[in-house]
């Protein structure tokens, strides 16, 4: 498969004529971060995480974001009450599994999450993919420590698994679903210094897939997106803190000429 | 009732000289820029929404600000636990109903507090005015999808209800307390793409309140700076994120001339 | 004791080698800015709070961070499972005591993790560092009333009971343990307007803790590092909200001639 400048226009282009609200069942330190950027690319976020109230919140959005970084048992309840109404409602989820490997508590809770909330997207780097399929890998906290190419047959085995498009990004992103693979080539070698940046491509899958029916395209546009917006960001930026907010700029502003001059297959 | 740019910088002034501390129990996704806001003003943020300690803090605040954002059974016990000893000791309080009229429990909750908490002001955008006003509204997730224009009538007949102040925040601000009405036309269309500066002011309403004891001057005034921190922050913004750090910096640079110069009534 | 130039560049130098990873139980406020400080320096943070992984995650960690800025009994149960883990361990653990004296319920909070949770560093602001040592102090939310000098009496009193490093930070910081007191005169007037700089601090004298086995060292080294890239921030900020963003780039670019240049014994 193959995406190119004009598919991911087009979907850049519809989210912003739809404004594709994504509720977001994500961690604490990232939360600003992503409704920002998804409010910079164009999309609605919202970020709701109480038992009451999430089967409601997600049955009026478009796609479901569940990330585990900061983890607990009542948000553990939360994902899985709203993974299973929009399950029902056929509404996409896309699955960040945070840190997966470093703990156990994190390892059973995101190997349950990929089997109970039947996500139709997984993004993770190398490490955390190689962790979900209980590979021995070695993990430090957060931050991967394998690149994303040694990952590649253990996404391939989860997607078929599971039957979902599954996304290891680092210097090159991989997009595997089944048989097929997308490779995306954008990106810059400070991204991994601003927090967060990775579940910012997470919670872009969400707003892809909520108006793209191709899980996979969604999933291929949204790293190009990222990558693109880090590439134009980083032309400026004196470090990660003006990194961090030149991406969001550079999500806001993003053309139809920027895809083209800055996208790398 | 008018406000002019004397009133407005007067408050600047005081809250600068007196440094107000704000006791917010607000959402996760904006505490930081909330407190950011504060101290760029002027004021002294504080954020605690522990059940054993909330009553102690606000009894040394000078404002409660509570906001729903990301609400769950606990905060809302701490929300009342605060609001009942600031009404004891006379403290005003600001509430945010952040997204009410997106689930049901996000109604409830919003629609109890405006009778149990006793807000001094209410500040909300045109659909969660409407939807606090038990008006069928269609709202989607935490952004508006009603002008403030349209949310005049129910916010007067809340404000007559309540005997509080509300507050519709949109192109145009209006602030209405009883029959009076009072109006800022300050703001910049790219506002509303920075997440949680709604919130911020409300934060903002609450730091006025704690040194002005009319409310709907302290909330007119607070969303004149809003306003023209947002105009200034504008004039070199590349987008969200640069606007945002603007705004901070606009909030702490505030001057009379400032004010003079960008103030529409 | 001493600390120069080189004793600090040094200890960055190892930062950036050995990239320890620095496990946080901290506020909700300033999980993001604390997270890209340790980033941007070139350590690995994480944030971890549930009861049921955090002894797991910190058994993989260079330093344990508790800072109870937004405490909550669930939080503190997870800060005392942590740092029992890591006192067996060896790791050191460093203490910001948030606001003690605020509340009852911060104050009780923080007196008994002093002396349970075996801190190898307590960092705090002058009011903070008197109020943890049952000295009346007037209090003001999280905010100082206190010059650090003023409380170096506490300090030594402080460490000289726990047998920990004791840092007091203000326009001067000072660093005691037990007879021995260095102080470090770098930062900028402007840093307390920036939320949670404090905490920043606190999370970089984890980083140091972990590469550095004196902790009295590695706290004045995070606290010249802090100072000289709030310098290095402030020649181009306007205001506090640039100000945050170019004192991350600063930790960034931090080099060994910018820290001969800035360094103030």
């Amino acid at each position: 498969m193959q995406i190119n400048p004009s598919s991911i226009w087009n979907d850049v282009e519809v989210i912003r004529k739809k404004i594709p609200l994504v509720h977001n069942i994500t961690n604490y330190v990232v939360m600003n971060n992503t409704a920002n950027a998804l409010l910079a690319l164009g999309a609605s976020p919202v970020m709701a995480h109480a038992e009451p109230e999430v089967a409601d919140m997600v049955s009026i959005a478009g796609a479901l974001v569940i990330n585990i970084g900061t983890l607990s048992d009542p948000w553990i309840s939360a994902m899985t009450i709203a993974a299973a109404r929009a399950k029902a409602l056929n509404i996409p989820i896309v699955l960040d599994p945070v840190g997966v490997g470093a703990t156990s508590y994190r390892t059973r809770t995101a190997r349950r999450l990929i089997h109970t909330a039947s996500p139709t997207i997984i993004r993770g780097n190398g490490s955390e993919i190689m962790a979900l399929c209980e590979l021995d890998v070695s993990t430090k906290g957060v931050d991967s420590t394998s690149a994303s190419n040694l990952a590649i047959d253990s996404a391939m085995a989860l997607s078929r698994e599971l039957g979902a498009v599954v996304c290891v990004t680092g210097e090159t992103d991989y997009i595997l679903s089944g048989e097929s693979l997308i490779s995306v080539n954008n990106g810059h070698y400070m991204m991994p210094r601003v927090t967060g940046l990775g579940c910012t491509a997470t919670a872009l899958c969400g707003a892809f897939a909520a108006i793209n029916p191709d899980p996979a395209l969604a999933a291929a546009h949204a790293m190009a997106v990222m990558g693109i917006a880090g590439e134009m960001a980083a032309e400026t930026a004196k470090g990660p803190g003006s990194l961090q907010v030149n991406f969001i700029d550079a999500l806001y502003q993003l053309s139809e000429t920027d895809i083209q001059a800055f996208f790398k297959a």
